[in-house]
């Protein structure tokens, strides 16, 4: 609280300095790896990270298998049959797949076989039943059919020893079917990152709920337990918290001993209810406080037990602009995923000029209107409703005043 | 199965005719359409489509507030000020977020605000505090201040009637954050379709289970549950089952009375173990069986109970190949989603011919190397460590031979 009796010295109310973004995520690479591994059952492995490359311990198919539905002979003894000119094979039995039947092919012999069943012993060919005629336990073969053709040599789809998936492979859904036609039942995989988002401010009621009289509903948390879900964490939201720093300093404690790492909503710059700064330092460091980043500029990162605890502003767009900055990344990291953007980038022209200013990175939302690039007129930071109207947002480099209409510029995607 | 005594005619083993892939398609932007609507809740929302649009029943905010840290004085007194020439007010008082304090800011009087905080009685304008110097309870202004500044408007960010997200919106993370804010606690979203997979085939052996002789594990089931989530539907495994008919029979008749669409995975082929065509044409309509679509010409579709049935082949790639074509629209109309492909499109030049045959569609695997596109070479539909290897696939036209190296291809990316 500022108290009284002295002229204010604004610079005490302000940040000291700001962090450039660039700091603040090399900070974040230096200090933020892979979380451990945990084995994750194959049925629910889609879209986990691979923490281990998996070999195949065997090969696929298991044996050689027919790739038609057709007669399994002796391939060389076929050379020669045409339309006019029938080579005939006795029927000696039958093989479906998964039921070998124990036969054995001998010369001038021939067992009808289906697709994927195991080639008897005796034959190396299939002829497709298209051309054969068939009579009783006569089969009349009409085209030459050398030994190998339509046939699925064992290991032809995965040889025995083969790196099907290497380390740190988002898994994708046929993944799991080769997974699967190798015998696996589980992986190792990067264990999900699970997040504690600590929601605080006396001016908010829960979300979900009707805000009233001077109160506004927590539009934070929801947002962000849906983007750590999508960055592959898992996230338990505390609060919202009242702006006491007892509650807040043991919410912290708690969550940093319970959680890989903490994201605190709110509170988070330097006015007298700002408390989670000054217990980031206590507990252990504060290593950033205030970037040069609009809308972010009042967001913090610290670390308390070796967890990392990011600092949100509570205003939902300057939320949402660390989030992707700060908190994105860490979470991918811990993951084991690409830190970059999830968001699909398109290079795309400027319908108009896109002011900034030097000295601090933009984040700046636009919509994408038939081919052209639409900067949002947006009254401030605190215009939630610009993200959900944005196509996406450009980002503006601290060294530049902004882009001229007609400029190439990069937009990431929201959806 | 083949019975002996008579020749056999290879065209009553095989297809009478094949569907192109436009035909159906067409079939199912005709019959299937979108699913009931269900609330759901705000936290669960992320990612499900909105089956009504939402509009905001009260404003956001829903009273005027500060955007800085500063002083609520009357603007029009801040005129002529600076540090020359500081202009005095009156400390009346203080209001923070959710603590509105009931104040009033009259001539001569300022009242300390914090960003969030309600714009009290009386007051205009927010003197940002690095504009200010303050004595005891003297607040001393350098910076003339007009009516308005720093002050977000009531309504600013979402006006009372607005309608803030339109119907078939896929729920961002941020959309959530705008729910919140405009104080719904659900929303009104296209049901989930419910798909039941049901597997087939005497040589299956569950997937997660280590292969044995002549069995093989089921790569299909994990592979489709996948797909069915990453389409937004809800998928049960039900199998692998023998290929019994009376028991794929049962199978199917309950699933198609559980489930809003059903897939069946192998046995959709014309072969004597086929027994799923005949099932769904006796219970229902067998409306396509053979599909001009390579590696997935065994593919059919089918109607029970009014139910979606798509017939799967249980080679996995030419499954992967016949979902990526038809379940996967169906399952996206069914829960109100686009039904073209999720996957991003590139365009790229081929590194090599890539050959097709005229009068089908072709789903070639290939690799992106370079910048250029790689054919995976590919001894069969059966290899599916070739849908790992990949990065996407190419389509080529029924009408086409195939496009010779250099062309520019679009490769439909499976990350």
């Amino acid at each position: 609280m500022t108290t009284g009796g002295t002229f204010h010295d604004p610079r005490m109310r302000g940040f000291r300095s700001r962090s450039s973004v660039e700091a603040v995520l090399a900070l974040i690479d230096g200090r933020v790896g892979r979380l451990a591994t945990e084995s994750v059952r194959l049925h629910e492995a889609s879209g986990r990270i691979l923490a281990v490359g998996v070999t195949a311990s065997a090969p696929v198919p298991a044996f050689d298998r027919s790739a038609m539905d057709g007669y399994a002979v002796r391939g060389e003894e076929t050379f020669g049959a045409d339309a006019y000119n029938p080579i005939a094979f006795d029927l000696v039995g039958r093989v479906r797949p998964g039921h070998p039947g124990g036969l054995t092919v001998g010369p001038g012999q021939a067992a009808e076989i289906a697709t994927g069943a195991p080639l008897p012993a005796g034959a190396d060919t299939v002829v497709r039943v298209e051309a054969t005629e068939r009579l009783g336990r006569i089969i009349r073969v009409v085209e030459p059919t050398p030994p190998g053709r339509h046939v699925g040599r064992r290991g032809e789809d995965i040889a025995e020893g083969t790196t099907v998936l290497p380390a740190g492979r988002a898994l994708r859904p046929q993944d799991l079917g080769v997974l699967s036609a190798i015998g696996r039942a589980d992986v190792e995989a990067v264990r999900q990152p699970d997040a504690i988002v600590i929601v605080t401010g006396d001016e908010l009621v829960p979300a979900g709920t009707v805000p009233d009289g001077h109160r506004i509903a927590d539009a934070n948390s929801p947002m962000l337990a849906a983007l750590i879900s999508r960055d592959g964490g898992r996230a338990r939201v505390v609060g919202p918290l009242a702006d006491d720093r007892d509650l807040i300093r043991s919410a912290i404690v708690e969550a940093t001993a319970a959680a890989d790492l903490v994201l605190i909503s709110g509170g988070s710059s330097t006015g007298p209810e700002d408390h989670a700064p000054g217990i980031v330092a206590e507990l252990g460091e504060l290593a950033v406080h205030g970037v040069a980043l609009r809308p972010a500029s009042p967001a913090g990162l610290g670390f308390v037990a070796g967890r990392p605890i990011v600092l949100l502003p509570g205003n939902p767009v300057s939320c949402l602009c660390a989030y992707d900055f700060f908190a994105g990344p860490i979470i991918r990291r811990l993951g084991g995923r690409p830190p970059a953007w999830p968001y699909r980038a398109v290079g795309l022209p400027l319908a108009h000029k896109l002011a900034s200013v030097v000295g601090r990175v933009d984040y700046a939302r636009v919509a994408v209107v038939e081919g052209r690039v639409e900067p949002l007129a947006i009254g401030g930071a605190s215009i939630l409703s610009s993200t959900t109207r944005a196509d996406g947002f450009v980002v503006i480099p601290a060294d530049l005043e902004g882009h001229p209409a007609g400029a190439l510029v990069t937009v990431w995607l929201y959806d």
